[in-house]
């Protein structure tokens, strides 16, 4: 079960071209993960670096940019765990406008608490809320229709 | 022989946490790009996509965060060509602060038509313009004590 | 009648001092005017631009910063048409988190032809579109309470 | 004596009409806040927020758009103190490309503890590094001439 969120393509995120300046994909794909944060697993930002005082610092980024998009489109987002480490995840995201695939990111992050700026193992809780989440790489195509 | 620039981290690219939020290190990338282009190359952007009608999208993009970096840091950028295709390049840019590594990066660009939006092979006059920059990586601490 | 809007503060809108940075305020100002003109006058950006070959650039941004906001939050936006120009239109925009004022800004457009980049009078068709939204300022958490 | 300060604009700076999106203006105006409390204050961010636990948050922004800007453009910023308050400044920010006036800026600051997040009185120290800053406005153009 993949996390699902659509975002609007914005006049901001895009340069001279008309298209989406690549940067922004970087900054759109952040904006799903502190969706996922909230809604799928359920502990938000706020409350993740506050009340736990941990963080979810990025390693490694890796973007395909497969099409352009311009402001006006709607692109269908597709997060979910391909692997899940003793403090590391390995988020696969994607995104299609309509059955066009957009982009294709990698994003590995660390939970880290914000104390000792050190690696925290993900605990019980965090791994029933993560579960869900992981699975084998499916398109986004797919994901959006069913 | 790298293109050489340095940049400072500002205010505006930090997070809540004080460091660079890493969808930001996409757009200092990308200006380090932008300078090459106008300063190592010999054709800056607006000559480029208005002059010769050329533009140069990014179709792949990997990033690896080594180390945070705070405002007030001011960071060594080194790039060059790993690869130089028929029309595609892959640029390593690595950043560092003194002599501890923060980022490295792998860009892959290709050189397009903005009236056809196909890619055009480089030329020689491109080649020419490139081929200084062609070279196996190094550690980016030592290229910029060179 | 005001246009109303609801937006999310992000973790990306929110610098060091983990509350909104103020430039980032204008580009959720202009984020609210995109979804006005999409949703209130029903000519969105790529129909305007793209089709009518129209703009509106800003020629004047106020904004008071009255209260700082942070990632979480929930910001109501209201925005209405303070005067009506011949070619210009006044916006006020306005936003609450709660019962409590963050920013009240006025930002000044103008009808534009990107053909001939000179300002183009509104006609009956724009009037009728904007005439409901023109109305007297009032407090922002009044709006979104009615 | 204002404090001058040169920036490039960036293709990352610029929408789809090719011109400096707007809200990216108030970012460039806060570099140029950041430079003149480095290097003409001789008290740049880090030390301002970290040692001296100080921050100056905006509470007003007027900007008057003159002229488009477009990447490539090498704007020559002049900031001024307008009005020296108990623990505010109002500084006059203007940019210039060439002798064309492209923005016109206000920006209302305030020094705030980051312990009580109350306004703190400028002291002597700190009115005898905004002194040299205090005129009355002139042209920008007029004074990067000088």
């Amino acid at each position: 079960m993949p996390f699902l969120r659509s975002k609007q393509v914005r006049f901001a995120h895009c340069d001279p071209a008309g298209i989406v300046f690549y940067p922004r994909y970087a900054g759109l794909l952040n904006e799903v993960v502190e969706d996922w944060f909230a809604e799928g697993l359920g502990v938000g930002f706020p409350e993740l670096h506050e009340k736990l005082r941990l963080g979810i610092p990025a390693v490694r980024l890796e973007m395909d940019f497969l099409q352009p998009s311009r402001y006006g489109d709607r692109l269908d987002f597709t997060l979910r765990v391909l692997e899940l480490g003793r403090s590391s995840a390995l988020l696969d995201v994607a995104a299609a406008c309509g059955r066009q695939a957009r982009i294709r990111a990698r994003l590995k992050v660390v939970l880290m608490s914000l104390q000792t700026l050190k690696a925290v193992p993900f605990d019980d809780a965090w791994r029933a809320r993560l579960l869900p989440f992981v699975e084998a790489a499916t398109s986004p195509e797919e994901a959006h229709r069913k």
